[in-house]
């Protein structure tokens, strides 16, 4: 047993009550032998080798595919942080910070106001998570940009750094909270932890900590320090909590950084001790995620990104609206009925026929469809309270036909749009496009961009900091990106 | 089922992937039927209730012994921030987080920097965990007075408040973090969370949120964005993290409440729902403890303070020495041996025969006797590396001899000390001094104060401050505590 082992064990000891002590010791004693028959191996060095391959990792080393989607994690991550910084979520929570914050040093996307970098870190972070639209890895459901793109985009402006350099601490912290979040999914996520705010905040400190150069102590105690502090309930859904989540995780993880690289300590092993992160916080832990084919497998490839700003359930009808409409220049006032062969499952969640609001509309498979042959989009302009109130949604609506067909996996669909001249187009989707298999295209990603940044930054702002996210390996310092996303 | 419930559900929905949607439902079903056979009847509002209760509590209403112990946890915070504010801990968090730092709005306590609200609840936090030597809810092992003074006395010194208020507030803040404490205790504690910060970050919120008038949704909102952020994990103990827990979780829930004061909202049930903050974070919820009899039973009125600056197995034997020595005016060079009956925890966890260093000590029943029959105390002085090298203290540690003894339970002790004149001085000590059974006199509380603060804060202002303290119900503004504790 280690000095430190030893230290820890008696000073955890030495502030317990008597009563306490007995028992504890009783069930510690119980729990080991469980715990012993349960588990073939116990985890070595977890978080060490973890922050070893943080500190080691060199942008050089990442494969093309790899820094290419971490290329479009960062401009969809942009993009969602211009669009939602107008929400009244942001107005509340820079006018209940201001007063606290620290010297102005970083950017708020899409504002004026200019906050330190922690506080900037969480309402950049709250900002990218309103709508939704964030990006998603879809292993785990967690949106990974949130917590570290704000937090390092934050950093990037205190502390110069180049987009080289940043675009692999960008690629490290999703990688990290990705890895740890398939090492406790689902388990963890099912009980009730909101698991972007959980794991996030590892992704931001690894990213952080990458950016201040900690050496591989230093990254172990961030990541110690982040484990202290998981964020988010899936209560909150619903609320501005939900939002509140990736942005905390983001200053969290930052915090958690800023404070190693200071020498400020935590203990070696805290994600995989036994108390620790992963076996307080989940009844199941997969330590081959974290600490597997590091460098080789790359969870941050996987990245994905919606193309509508609406539940997952619902975009395989979107995109045959889309694709039918598109390739037959198809009017609404052309269409007899639109029938629709959907899994059961999109009716129970997305079964609402007169959505009145905005919100409302992304929970009825009659709005997306009708309000996408019209439109053209799904994106959130579509599920605004003008969308669901406009004649020709609302005439065009009443016409789609949803069939429960149990044959049809949740990712199918089938539309078949019956024209008012008695022609039938039809179209199957097998995986809508922002899946896996059907990744959104560049061109697609730059469309979704421009539509949600749209009337908050300049037209010409939006092409130039498009131009500046496709070409961040090329930046000397890539705190410009977010110098352009504010407003003057 | 009201509106926001079901906007609550159908965003969650929305935000999930397809192959998740279906797993989930199916998890979800199942868990249902476990819940519903377990469990008899479903908690209702909960943190609702407790939230109308913070709102609606005066001053006025509380009984006097309430009163007087919440007046004893100020003073006893107060000293123990001062000292521990010259730690090396405290310097690391001070040098990385003043530049990010807001207005200085706050004192921190025992040193001249100034620092915003946030940062500062985080760093006076920090100083009165650092010796384990803070106030102990025994029934849960927390630690209430770090989360909710260290929170509650720097937003004082932004927006002035009564003493009484301050008192009001400080006893709710207790109250609420003990009740949920006990809600989840003892499971919750056992599988690794460090409660002090998980309960403790409620009481800052609660706290906090009394001071900033919130209304009844308003606080309920606290409470949640306070549920979204609990601190700490016990692998953490042994290193500066473990300080860092109750630092953050006053940090965190003072955030809380702030962003609640602007209408930052979160769901109404998070204490209590299904994937609220208990059902996640524990596997025992016992929500009578949470509701039951508010403004009757008061967990804030048992709250109890360490005579002796290490773990309270140890406790008894000290005190024992201690009134020995004082009532036979004992000089180590009279004495032959100590015999010494003690309970077999005693030698399993503070066996240690030869501490090197004065941390150490804290693990050494052999020091511990020797330098309370020397010096007449058992305060951090007593378990620095000067105490544990000092030649008598070393001398007399030899002729300590403790005798496992398990009809002895681990609060008492039998002493006997055996003369070189063949006198025998015995003493058995049913509860050490510091129990419930034995408070601490206030007179003790003064030593043990004036013992911390001695070289910190100049003794003129030592009287001072704990007069201040003495007196907090009659202050006018209740931020000259924090005024006159810090250092110019």
């Amino acid at each position: 047993m280690r000095v430190t082992d030893r230290r820890t064990l008696l000073q955890a000891a030495a502030a317990l009550p008597l009563t306490s002590v007995a028992a504890n010791i009783a069930m510690a004693q119980a729990a080991d032998a469980t715990d012993a028959a349960a588990k073939a191996a116990p985890p070595k060095d977890v978080t060490r080798t973890l922050a070893r391959y943080l500190v080691g990792a060199s942008y050089d080393a990442l494969p093309a595919n790899v820094r290419k989607e971490g290329v479009r994690t960062l401009l969809n991550w942009v993009g969602v942080a211009i669009g939602g910084s107008r929400h009244e979520t942001v107005d509340i929570a820079v006018a209940a910070l201001g007063p606290f914050s620290g010297p102005q040093q970083a950017s708020l996307f899409g504002r004026r106001e200019r906050f330190d970098i922690m506080n900037a870190a969480f309402i950049n972070g709250v900002s990218s998570h309103i709508f939704d639209f964030d990006d998603t890895h879809l292993k785990t459901i967690i949106h990974p940009a949130g917590p570290v793109v704000s937090a390092i985009i934050a950093l990037a402006e205190m502390q110069p750094v180049s987009g080289k350099e940043f675009l692999n601490a960008l690629v490290l912290g999703v990688e990290t909270e990705c890895r740890i979040g398939n090492a406790v999914y689902p388990n963890h996520y099912d009980v009730g932890w909101h698991i972007t705010g959980t794991a996030g905040v590892f992704g931001s400190a690894a990213a952080a900590g990458k950016l201040l150069k900690l050496n591989e102590q230093q990254m172990t105690w961030a990541l110690g320090l982040a484990a202290s502090q998981p964020v988010g309930l899936r209560e909150s859904f619903g609320s501005m909590n939900k939002s509140f989540n990736p942005g905390r995780a983001a200053s969290n993880g930052l915090f958690a950084a800023i404070l190693a690289s200071k020498n400020f300590t935590s203990s070696d092993g805290m994600i995989e001790a036994k108390r620790g992160w992963a076996n307080t916080i989940s009844t199941k832990q997969d330590y081959g995620e974290i600490v597997g084919e590091l460098g080789k497998r790359y969870e941050a490839a996987l990245n994905t990104y919606k193309p509508f700003a609406c539940g997952i359930v619902l975009h395989p009808a979107i995109d045959a609206a889309i694709q039918l409409r598109n390739e037959n220049r198809l009017k609404a006032d052309q269409i007899d009925y639109v029938d629709l062969k959907v899994n059961p499952l999109v009716l129970e969640l997305t079964g609402k026929k007169t959505p009145q609001q905005g919100l409302e509309g992304k929970f009825s498979i009659y709005h997306a469809v009708a309000v996408a042959i019209v439109e053209g989009a799904g994106g959130e302009k579509q599920f605004s309270d003008r969308a669901v109130t406009d004649p020709m949604v609302l005439s065009l609506r009443g016409k789609v036909v949803p069939v429960i067909t149990p044959e049809i996996k949740p990712e199918q669909v089938e539309m078949t749009i019956v024209l008012k001249d008695g022609r039938k187009l039809s179209r199957r989707i097998e995986h809508a496009v922002g899946s896996v298999e059907v990744p959104m295209t560049d061109q697609q990603l730059e469309a979704k961009f421009s539509d949600l940044a749209d009337g908050i930054v300049p037209a010409a702002s939006i092409r130039r900091i498009m131009d500046a996210c496709w070409n961040v390996e090329g930046l000397s310092n890539a705190a410009d990106i977010a110098k352009m996303s504010a407003t003057a």
